[in-house]
């Protein structure tokens, strides 16, 4: 049996309608996107709505806590959910919400986005100053439980820290390579190689401000650049991580930069003269388009197994043994 | 092998002493009470505090999630912890939190704590409007995810719309029968008959102001009442919910009375001459003495096997067949 497809991170605007288009796709799991600036209270209302998506979807969408989860939904043809913080802002500044939100399903977390966190340092921070006094307990409990640190959007010190400090495998959801295009949430060869070094994942991104040549960017060129990256991080560490935001309004990619944070507006990737969305390249629009990227790395050269390990198998693995209880520590 | 032993409900001063203590009683799984007039996000605190205490003293207690929770921790000599809430408050007005709660652990939750609730008519009140709109969707919700409906400090005419709109079993996990002693929280005859009748438990309580003769009551009376209740409801349908709050100071019943509810000092069941808990029994004063209340029941009539069903044995039936999702509902 082939490998499952996993998306490593979306923020579409979720529903029926995606959840069907993602079974056409043949999408089995997708690492989604519940909370960014909320707090405690306002990630468990994002919950409750999964929650009911659960309860009337359930032809469709089930719970992905667990590789078996991804495994099921596989073989049951519905898609398995994987619940992330894209910031740490959820667990407040209590170190036992880490253990709760495990418990309420979530997977990934987020040290920092953008901004200075009480973690870690963002990448639009003038300066690092690497992971802070509670981020250093925070990793060990996130350890602990299984909850995945992601460093997709910190700046370079805090994610290398944060890659020496953890014990387990680290994870960049969605980012693509800065020798390939140099945008600021690139990631340096530096901490891509000390990401696969501590068998850490990284997941390529399809939003159009990471792309060469932005919205215009070649499938082609795209999938070259997977090339480059299995030969220099190896082929196991890679897989995708879309960044997909289908059918979300402006006001979200707004919300997602801004916050509650500022009085100003920051454009964060974008600009005053394009504030929105970017468009998609034309080849990766939605989620039928995933299966599009693996006949992509077929037609540069990847075997087939080499294209199932990208395409989901890599994940599934990192599922496996990142998502249980690690070695347990005093408390 | 004899069936667990099981105490229906405590709220005791949890910690390491205590933990101990259930060890060397046999206490093989205990509902506690971890919250009363906290919000949500009050709650969530007390179950960090327990997974604390899970992490520390993990060869002495285990969450209690299932009958299969109870087995396994009488099996490895520990005790089974099951989470229950006296009030609804932590739900606040949010039917989607009533899953949240079970997906943390929560297996108990009182519809009403002697005031009216967002659900129903607490057993202080003059007037009992019985179970509300907000209350009709919550017994719904309650019955899907495996809470169960929890009635000991409601008053009669909810406590009676209860069991009949639910359709899982309910508990009224700590109170005796009004006819042996007509304490308020007592139980009359035909609410425990209509228990009974839909396969509900009710957990019999060693608190003072339950008791025939309050502290100077004997462990034959208390064993005597447990005969008769046996004749009259079914020996499967009584075990023990002492309600022993074990070394606790008194300020604590005062915040159970009272929360944050009033300006005044309600006594409950106390009095201004006797605010704080009144002194247990000396044949009940702790966690060692549970094990007393088996030889009670053997002294008056009881063969073994009923013996064992009082004391542990009914209260595993009922969370085999609680505690996990039940028929679903359209959402």
């Amino acid at each position: 049996m082939p490998a499952p497809l996993i998306d490593g991170l979306q923020y579409s605007n979720w529903g029926e309608p995606i959840f069907r288009q993602m079974r056409q796709g043949g999408v089995d799991a997708v690492h989604v996107t519940i909370a960014y600036h909320e707090t405690f209270r306002g990630m468990v209302e994002r919950i409750e709505e999964w929650n009911r998506w659960f309860a009337r979807f359930g032809e469709l969408i089930i719970p992905g806590r667990s590789g078996d989860d991804v495994r099921l939904a596989s073989d049951t043809d519905r898609t398995a959910i994987v619940f992330g913080l894209q910031t740490p802002d959820p667990i407040e500044n209590d170190l036992g919400l880490i253990e709760i939100v495990h418990t309420l399903g979530v997977r990934f977390m987020q040290l920092s986005y953008n901004n200075q966190s009480l973690l870690a340092t963002g990448c639009y921070e003038q300066d690092d100053s690497g992971i802070t006094r509670f981020g250093r307990e925070a990793i060990v409990e996130m350890n602990r439980v299984g909850l995945v640190v992601d460093m997709s959007h910190s700046a370079q010190r805090s994610t290398l820290e944060s890659i020496e400090l953890s014990e387990r495998p680290v994870a960049i959801t969605h980012a693509n390579p800065a020798w390939w295009y140099p945008a600021r949430r690139n990631k340096s060869d530096d901490v891509l190689r000390e990401l696969a070094d501590s068998d850490g994942m990284l997941g390529l991104s399809l939003y159009p401000h990471h792309l060469q040549n932005g919205s215009g960017c070649t499938l082609d060129g795209f999938c070259r650049m997977v090339a480059e990256s299995a030969e220099r991080y190896g082929v196991e560490h890679i897989g995708i991580g879309s960044d997909l935001c289908q059918d979300q309004p402006d006001s979200v990619v707004s919300w997602m930069r801004n916050g509650r944070w500022t009085r100003q507006t920051d454009f964060g990737e974008g600009s005053a003269s394009a504030p929105g969305f970017p468009p998609q390249p034309k080849w990766f629009r939605n989620n039928l388009d995933l299966t599009g990227i693996a006949a992509g790395l077929t037609a540069v050269g990847f075997d087939d197994p080499g294209v199932e390990a990208i395409m989901g198998g890599n994940w599934l693995r990192f599922f496996d043994r990142s998502f249980g209880p690690g070695q347990d520590v005093p408390s």
